[in-house]
């Protein structure tokens, strides 16, 4: 698994994640520090958990650079916030690009674990999704993933798709670059056209 | 432990536990899958924190049918809706049933783990009523085990019956069934007499 | 690490932190339970967190003192509670030198597990201040962590220190003693003298 296509989509996808955290913080009233936390459990939240769901070492103790990334993004936010923020099409696509990364990095240390498939494409998920839920909590919303976002679903897609090219014997970092697309393009093509799923409704709505 | 009441227990209490979540879920604007997902969050957060601090894997990786029974809860909602929700009353003793069931699973899996009693019992605790708490902090409320119910008391009474029983050597099944039982009848006698902890006054009231 | 200061350290933190928890839970309509609950929380949680970070079994699953050292707080608090709610000034000292303490026990546990110094940080600043987020997240607000207070850095310049003793090879009981000062001076110097860092300005703010 280490391999460079691997190490670039750790650095590219904890950046983007960290500047989605810091995003969201804004207009939070947090400091600094704050921000920086919010920032840092973005990128490492889903990840963290995985980890301990499969009984591993969190991997930021054994490799330190988030903490540094974090920092960079921090920095870049407070240097060109007026840019950062209001490239508000340019962080989505970012963003998008860091959970369809996170996600197969999910899978891939799963499937390096022995674990059944189905178990690998959730820890995908919750490795590309989660840090957004912890994000939410901490910043006392309900988490956008139970809202509207087209965001599991997304990371699902591309784990079905995943698990087709391993049994196709495709190779192991076409598997993950197509895995990666999948799960970009299904976000990408339901953000263009505000695909949605329906809405459950309330009692009172009955 | 592995045996046909365990099992049943361990269907009815999920499917029970994921309406609750899903009911609540409901007129928080989520989607339907955000409704899955706080629904499955109530039915396995519980177990799965007891097997993060019994250091043991969560049980869902190894078997998993709570994803299958969440989504029956699911699509029932959808199809039953009114019904569903109108049942007020058959909800809270589903969701009293299975908050019995899970306690006594937590406190049979924390004894295979060779814990002392006390642990056992908060393990127990912990089954039951975790899975109600991360429900409530996601979708954004205080918990409401920490307001008003006779909840997790109710576990502790099951759990001190539990070990009571062993001491007495009761057969395990009968055991197990005892002490759900106290958990249930406790708790529903507070619901129906509305019995409740004294509430701790804040600063202005003294 | 088992010795009479190590356990002093442990007793006063707890009930510290305890206090302190239950003194935010009033107010919030919390029944005596729920109180309970947020008091250990706010005292257990860092630690605890920490400990599953480590792959190590809760601490307290091996001594339960901190459930009845909580139970104290509570009492205290609902035998006192216009006395102890009234010493805000003491209280913020106490919760401060719980906060040094409970940073020491976390960096000497993880250097027990040969972790790298930096990581020791991190897990030191997760045991001082991780329960206080879980008490903000449990009573739906956000952590007072993350918004303006001097907390967690505090705990980082007393891991440096810490650091720079055992490099200059001073006895491990003086080394601890001088890195929970620099914890307990670093917070209340910034409180005496208002010291914060600058807030995230949001994008309206721009």
């Amino acid at each position: 698994m280490e391999n460079y296509f691997t190490t670039f989509i750790d650095i590219v996808g904890t950046f983007t994640f960290a500047i989605s955290g810091i995003r969201l913080a804004s207009g939070k009233h947090l400091d600094w520090f704050g921000a920086y936390i919010i920032g840092l459990v973005t990128a490492v939240g889903g990840g963290t958990i995985r980890d301990i769901l499969l009984d591993l070492p969190p991997f930021w103790m054994l490799d330190g650079k988030c903490f540094a990334i974090t920092g960079v993004a921090l920095l870049a936010t407070l240097l060109f916030k007026d840019k950062v923020f209001r490239w508000a099409n340019t962080l989505m696509l970012f963003d998008t690009i860091g959970l369809g990364l996170f996600t197969i990095i999910g899978i891939s240390k799963s499937m390096d674990a022995q674990l059944p498939f189905w178990v690998c494409i959730i820890m995908g998920t919750i490795t590309g999704s989660v840090g957004g839920v912890l994000r939410d909590v901490l910043l006392n919303e309900v988490p956008l993933l139970l809202r509207k976002d087209i965001y599991a679903i997304a990371c699902i897609a591309g784990g079905g798709v995943y698990f087709l090219c391993i049994h196709l014997n495709v190779s192991k970092s076409l598997t993950e670059l197509l895995a990666a697309l999948v799960v970009i393009c299904v976000r990408l093509i339901a953000i263009k056209f505000q695909i949605h799923l329906p809405v459950l409704k309330s009692i009172k709505d009955v």
